[in-house]
């Protein structure tokens, strides 16, 4: 079995961190990160450089990013405008989100549902418009959907509803995103069959899950259990969400990795090698906090990962 | 469904704080914590005052955690003269630790595993010589069953036999003890199996796990999936194993609570209570840490305990 661990700290760490991390320096980070074997990287977000000016230089980044061989280069973009940017510079992946709480979506996009729903459609347009082997793959993520700092819970048929509306846009796939960190294994189990009942099980793979209140790991393993394969985490637990108040906190990679190690899960991943990036990050944002249980207390004694127990 | 959580902090907790937190405090704080629901609560351990001056007061603990109503006394014996002492004072509980590495039992315990289950046998003996309503219930808990910092991996075919033998020496119940935060959520399925395969399901129902490597609360999701129903865990995450360095870091009780009533799991226990003994404790510890995520957070807006939906 093998899991795909998507590395979100260059966009969503570096977004919730005031400083601006150097190009140079991400460049680092980036490039030292898929030698450690991770495949799939978001690297930053199309969005106006004076809305995020940590994230001005995505286009740079995605340029870098894809001379790195076997990576999959993954962007955010909040509309089509951000879509076209994403495009031009060579993402392989784009996501937007799409906040299943209109109060949220309001105060995090400026958009109603059908306005995102419309920039969906505009985005998988452009796609469609583009030479098949050129095509970025296209993810709608729905946020918020644990629940809403502002609305609390939003109900299922909703949440039903906007799924398969992206998909009618033209999404090749939805995500689950915890925006809140208000996710529980049961609740992860509920929405997976929910959301896969409509979009059919091979448009729902991934899960962009927070550690806000010390569940991120187990609701990974009830996620696991449900058949999901596609994992985000952050290096160091960067990062959060700015607009939903007390939901910082995504799940810490390297705990994400050894945990799937040590489960005999293969995530392509030298355990080893990715600790050792952490310092690339404290040194680039100096005084950042960086989160972690296993960094601080170290593999267990004769741990083997999962590659070398199948060779064995 | 129902779990039940056994706080371990003012035994595990406090003996792993320098500190003597005075006998009042603990009075009060186990006041509190068995107030807010919380049904069994180890409050000590019957070890010489020398070496652990923190829990010389036990005794008088136990007696005073006796007349809270509906709580079981739960204490930790390190042997047949503990033994003694707990049955004397009244404990309900008794936990006999039996380090499946013997390495660490030598190191922990100064005993052989054949000594250990020699002092199982004596203490078994001595319950039976008791009327029956007064007997206490007996649990051999296997520790580093994980693994262990100076051995590693124990053979499975030893952690097989030595639950036997606990159970031969009349122990009621084994236990899972994950005393240096090795634990994973295939190593508990891989485990529960193990050990259940040989004693039966009902003399397996309960299990110690740590945080140290942030897979806390995923491994008690596995624990419950495999039908385990009794989780220890300590308030504020206080206290861990000093003989196993670096493997500090017991399961934060407000997190677990939050996750199971979460899930839709009775615990009996008021979280919002629960989360104001935390104070109690604070202010008997100056400057001790406390852990946990939940409490910093807050409960997800529209949060409904198990118990509530259940009468909804």
């Amino acid at each position: 079995m093998s899991v795909l661990i998507s590395e979100v700290g260059p966009r969503d760490g570096l977004q919730n961190v005031k400083a601006v991390m150097p190009t140079e320096a991400k460049k680092a980070w980036i490039a030292a990160e898929a030698a450690t074997g991770m495949r799939e990287i978001e690297v930053g977000s199309f969005v106006p450089a004076k809305l995020l000016p940590q994230l001005a230089d995505t286009a740079e980044i995605v340029a870098f990013a894809r001379t790195l061989p076997g990576l999959t280069v993954a962007v955010l973009v909040p509309n089509a405008r951000g879509a076209a940017d994403a495009i031009a510079a060579g993402a392989h992946k784009l996501t937007l989100p799409l906040s299943v709480s209109e109060t949220h979506s309001l105060k995090n996009l400026r958009r109603t549902h059908d306005q995102v729903i419309e920039e969906a459609a505009r985005i998988a347009a452009m796609i469609r418009e583009l030479p098949e082997g050129d095509r970025p793959h296209f993810e709608g993520s729905l946020s918020t959907v644990f629940g809403c700092t502002l609305e609390g819970t939003v109900p299922d048929a909703q949440i039903a509803r906007l799924a398969e509306r992206l998909m009618e846009a033209g999404c090749d796939e939805v995500g689950l995103s915890d925006t809140t960190g208000y996710a529980d294994p049961s609740a992860v189990r509920h929405l997976v069959k929910l959301v896969r009942g409509v979009v059919g099980d091979k448009a729902l793979t991934g899960i962009h899950l927070h550690n806000t209140r010390g569940l991120g790991l187990a609701n990974v393993l009830a996620a696991l259990e449900c058949g999901l394969d596609t994992i985000d985490a952050s290096l160091g637990g960067l990062g959060g969400c700015p607009f939903a108040p007390g939901a910082s906190g995504n799940i810490v990679t390297e705990d994400l990795a050894f945990m799937l190690e040590a489960m005999g899960i293969d995530t392509g991943i030298d355990l080893d090698s990715l600790f050792k990036v952490r310092s690339i990050v404290a040194d680039a944002l100096p005084g950042e906090p960086l989160y972690g249980f296993v960094t601080d207390a170290g593999l267990p004694l004769g741990f083997t990962p999962a590659t070398q127990r199948e060779a064995a």
